[in-house]
């Protein structure tokens, strides 16, 4: 894969992708969102490979996360908008519901995501670090949603800053344009976790380590049992839910977990 | 407008509306309802014109926010249902109903809402305080859910307590009688501040600044889409999201953001 | 009733009923599993008279609350599994349902439910501990979501975790293999109080009064409206939640409710 804007690292289970436009605050351009969905898929389809991507940690270059979109694509598309013609399709739509739709991708990827957010986590960086399962900050990190006070919506944002923080706290935030330090975040839930720019990989490490302790079939299926546990009642589920549970129990996984746990050692899936 | 159970004051393009029955610790009578929905729907009439409200401040006069439903409108209600002919309308459900849509109202404006909450914060003026976007409390605030312990349901607040603590917390409320002092309302996410009495103007002011430096229409945009992000997957809205931000951009709001940030300016929405 | 895996023990309005295999940290075999059903539709079944049960208050023998799934029972349903007949009823999910109606029938009852978490709080007692209205815990409970690390699914408590504690939080929680202290507990909203054990006794004793002074047919009727309100929006239920107050208004508990009141004594539901 020919990467220009991210940089993609695999280290035994675990791939990191970093934002890589320093120079720029890695602000999302059109071909960093592309590069990201890409790298994303490459990763999904080494399941069940020996050497499979398990994790994915995202991080920017250079001190930053992620400035938010960049306002050079966003220029051409509106340049575009203007001129294109009456019933074309909608350039800055298009460009919009791209950035959507990679965020939809590391939502709902069975991988496990990890972000790791320092210095500007701004406008589409602040919803990617909405998207991720576990989210570690340093005490550089600074929130932003600063689309409002420039008379655009963080739009695809929306569904995950709910998602994360509530509806009540994310509305809250877009109407006060969400300035956040990195100890208001964690009270909030918005990350998981806060440390010195000195310990960050102390605590990555912990948290790789206890997610690799999970199988990664049994990881997979609690993401999407949960997604739907978020706009159904557990009622409606309990039949669903045995049935996932005895297909991971009578699985591979099942097996080697309850061998694992009769022997006292660590199941195959762990850090040795 | 003449108003008896509410003060309405407009200061640039902020509407402060006081409960005003102090003698009675603004409790909500049918009058109060009344005046509240017809003086946010005069606000809300103002879009486009050169004096448009943007942001309504809810709070109360002589140092509480609202003490609940007025019990003599419910006494008369109540004797009004037992008098009624079989088939009737129900009194007490069209009471209660009308304080419903009254919170509804506040909860689905396109204008931001501010609650200042001091003093008691009880049953109806609870359901308020959850409603506003913003919830800014004094510590002498003190928070309460006496329904059930009268024998009755906080039929009309319940939903809103659900959206702005969640549905576990907002349970465990409704269920031990909700008495929260203002630390424990911050905790829990029902306040967003909490502040000195002296300091109140001073913590309004900065939330109302940080409001006003929204663009009005992506303000109303952002809301109305979280909305609708509570009960629908990101997925679902992506397409939907897309054509939002687009019509944004290229709106006068997106045109005059990107305008001044390239001309290192504030927006002429934003204060001077 | 002839009870081996609980004990059930009504004082007043309060049954409580304690989770009694201390041998194995009362671990959750089906005959547990189905003495807990009994137990509790018993209690529902008390409803009207005289002595009835208003409040369920689950708790663990010996110092633990529950270490999760009986792994005999899941060995025994697992060799069951192995043998069917193609076509057959599936042992496992069969089992693993049953856990679900359990927590299901804990989430929906009308009475008040408070469970008091002790040491060991893993699996399916971490289920019960976020199914119950209110969760008290001492200094020494320890909580774990141990099922992806066997190369399971904590399918059953998936849900109930994410109304417990946001779809994120909870997520977030099942990808780390979900180990909390007390205190994190708090922090999550996972539980409401913590204390010391020599201290339980008095905050489980103010939580049963501030519940008992609530009339128990409103307790019950703005839990069932609050599991609506969770996935329906607030103004789709103006019109149900006002013909529920006027209900409970004209009904018993809103005359005796307003006739206390009047009176200034407490209503007759309340502890003396």
């Amino acid at each position: 894969m020919n990467l220009v804007a991210v940089c993609a690292e695999q280290t035994g289970d675990t791939l990191q992708i970093t934002l890589n436009r320093p120079e720029a605050r890695n602000a999302m351009s059109l071909q960093m969102v592309g590069e990201l969905c890409q790298v994303l898929q490459a990763a999904e389809a080494t399941a069940g490979q020996p050497d499979a991507v398990r994790v994915v940690v995202l991080r920017g270059a250079g001190g930053h996360f992620c400035a938010g979109g960049d306002l050079k694509d966003m220029a051409a598309a509106r340049m575009q908008t203007m001129q294109k013609a009456d019933g074309a399709e909608d350039p800055i739509a298009k460009v919009n519901a791209e950035f959507g739709a990679l965020c939809v991708a590391y939502a709902n990827t069975p991988l496990a995501v990890v972000a790791v957010l320092e210095g500007t986590v701004m406008g589409g960086g602040f919803g990617l670090a909405c998207v991720a399962d576990v989210a570690i900050a340093t005490e550089t990190a600074s929130f932003r949603l600063p689309e409002t006070s420039l008379g655009v919506v963080p739009a695809q944002i929306a569904p995950f800053l709910v998602e994360r923080l509530g509806y009540s706290q994310a509305k809250r935030l877009a109407v006060t344009g969400g300035r956040l330090d990195a100890a208001a975040a964690l009270h909030l839930g918005l990350v998981h976790e806060v440390t010195g720019t000195a310990t960050v990989q102390t605590v990555l490490d912990r948290v790789l380590a206890d997610i690799l302790a999970c199988a990664p079939g049994a990881l997979a299926a609690t993401k999407a049992l949960m997604a739907r546990a978020r706009l159904e009642t557990p009622q409606s589920l309990v039949q669903d839910a045995a049935a996932i549970f005895s297909r991971a129990a009578m699985g591979p996984e099942g097996l080697e977990g309850m061998t694992a746990f009769i022997q006292k050692r660590k199941p195959q899936w762990a850090l040795p």
